[in-house]
């Protein structure tokens, strides 16, 4: 029938990272879902309750883009018992005009990672300050390393704080991070100390209660929320989405089912103040308008943007020839 | 991270076919899906208008199976002006127990045309008369072919009929399948003439409108409806539907949506009526209970029924070392 390029994380690093065409190709992307452009049907969700696992798929297909991609997400979460890590899975790319199978992309998250730290970049490009200097990041993870090298691309950061809940995670954080950027990154000693001074916050723990209230907000604040994906998370209190001059997040359908718009709905907060990310970046409706102004981006993770970093790596891979590729 | 076991159509073709354990596999499933054990969401589908295409996603959940299945069919219904098929797909095969995904299946189809034979096979084993000998097909394609071999399992089929629209079509069907199986197949002048004289019918076509209407209906008849899996299909009439003594479908919630049950309802036909195949394989239903009953089955597939046969297949390829395992 043809062939079938199988690409594994280390062919993908090769293809895709934090470069400037895959900045645009996320951006490109936000005003497309707003816009209803495309097709984007809701999470797919499957339970395992007998493994303590659920699997996730996400797709969409967005004209213009030469791929489909179709991610399985697997968390496993009683893996670590068994040596194997939580979070799993990988994306199959189609071909947006025959529909026929281009490529298995074998990523290890790694595309997700990707994807999910541009976005951060370019929430921050279109709501915090343009003078950013200083960063704060809740959460040491690997998300939290992605979502601090993304804001390089877009603002001139030259410091950044992280809090951890285990402080030597945050340690580490701050030693690894310091060396790869350049910057002086410093653990923090609680989530105000990591706050205080910074433009932008960006929050990326897996919290099922809020890490930020209205108490540590401060003029002219940009907050990237990234952590909450699912109906138990939240890491922003409702009174801080109220507070806050601006809200918009990637989706509203997700944000107001599995993101920070799920529980400043139900303390009352009114849906229709809210904005989508694509439609900033559109220009139909204002971003930041001035230094004091607390604004916040929600970010739920779309199949879309698999899509726009998936069609990306499968184009640059088969013109570099990476890969294997498997006759089918 | 792991290994990940690719397989093709020969491949597949070599793990499962036409075999009892097969068929056990497939029946076992329905009572499953009926009592709301494990999880099959929705189906999850993408459309594709500038290509006239669309990706169906379909997955299942089943405690005791030792893989998930996630099946993306896509139709891209101007291929063939490009000289590809129209329809085409693939299946990930996923770890129950770790979401680890193990294999990936480049089909053809070939699975999903298996696992709707045999399901027709179900069907008519809980549904036809026992003493059945005699077939009638409408539609004379790939699935056709697999209807009627899959009902030499359960019933000793001695001769068939098939309709066509294409009567060359039917003339070929007849040809191949009377060699293929020893006895005699027949191409029938009308729907009326293949219908006559049979004991079970199996609708195969992509119909949008009845061609099974209740003139045509006899004693006896069991009537397993195949083609209809979306809201603009359709192949025997509501009145059909009102005048069987049973109405069973795989499916409810789907047969609801894409199968036969659409129109039916529409048309005023008591969903209280309804069962699935699984309450009449647990026996919680009873099946056909005179042989002068008229019967209907539809199916729309699940994906139930794909994680069902994907994991037997990985499965035997496994214990047989089939296929190019890739390091992940």
């Amino acid at each position: 029938m043809g062939s079938i390029r199988v690409l594994v994380e280390g062919d993908l690093r090769q293809a895709v990272g934090f470069g400037q065409e895959e900045l645009a190709a996320i951006e490109a992307v936000y005003p497309l879902i707003s816009e209803g452009v495309g097709s984007m049907p809701p999470i797919m969700r499957v339970d395992v309750p007998e493994s303590n696992g659920e699997i996730d798929i996400k797709t969409a297909y967005l004209p213009g883009y030469s791929g489909i991609a179709v991610k399985v997400s697997a968390g496993f979460f009683d893996n670590p018992s068994k040596g194997l890590p939580s979070l799993g899975g990988l994306m199959m790319v189609f071909d947006a005009e025959t529909g026929v199978p281009r490529s298995a992309l074998f990523d290890n998250g790694y595309l997700t990672d990707l994807r999910t730290g541009l976005a951060g970049a370019v929430a921050a490009r279109y709501l915090a300050r343009a003078d950013s200097t200083s960063a704060a990041l809740l959460g040491a993870g690997a998300q939290a390393r992605y979502q601090l090298e993304a804001l390089t691309l877009v603002r001139s950061i030259e410091r950044a704080k992280v809090w951890a809940r285990q402080p030597h995670r945050a340690v580490e954080f701050a030693t690894e991070m310091t060396e790869r950027l350049g910057f002086a990154v410093e653990p923090a000693s609680s989530i105000e100390d990591a706050v205080d001074g910074a433009q932008i916050l960006v929050t990326t723990t897996p919290s099922t209660e809020p890490l930020v209230d209205t108490s540590m907000l401060h003029a002219g604040l940009h907050v990237t929320a990234v952590g909450s994906d699912a109906e138990t998370k939240q890491e922003i209190s409702p009174g801080v989405v109220s507070a806050a001059d601006r809200f918009v997040c990637d989706s509203i359908a997700q944000s107001s089912r599995l993101g920070e718009l799920r529980t400043a709905l139900a303390s009352g907060f009114d849906i229709g103040s809210v904005a989508e990310l694509g439609q900033v970046i559109a220009g139909t409706v204002p971003g930041r308008t001035s230094d004091t102004e607390v604004t916040i981006c929600d970010l739920t993770g779309t199949g879309a943007q698999d899509t726009a970093i998936a069609s990306l790596a499968v184009e640059r891979s088969a013109r570099a020839g990476v890969g294997t590729a498997i006759e089918t």
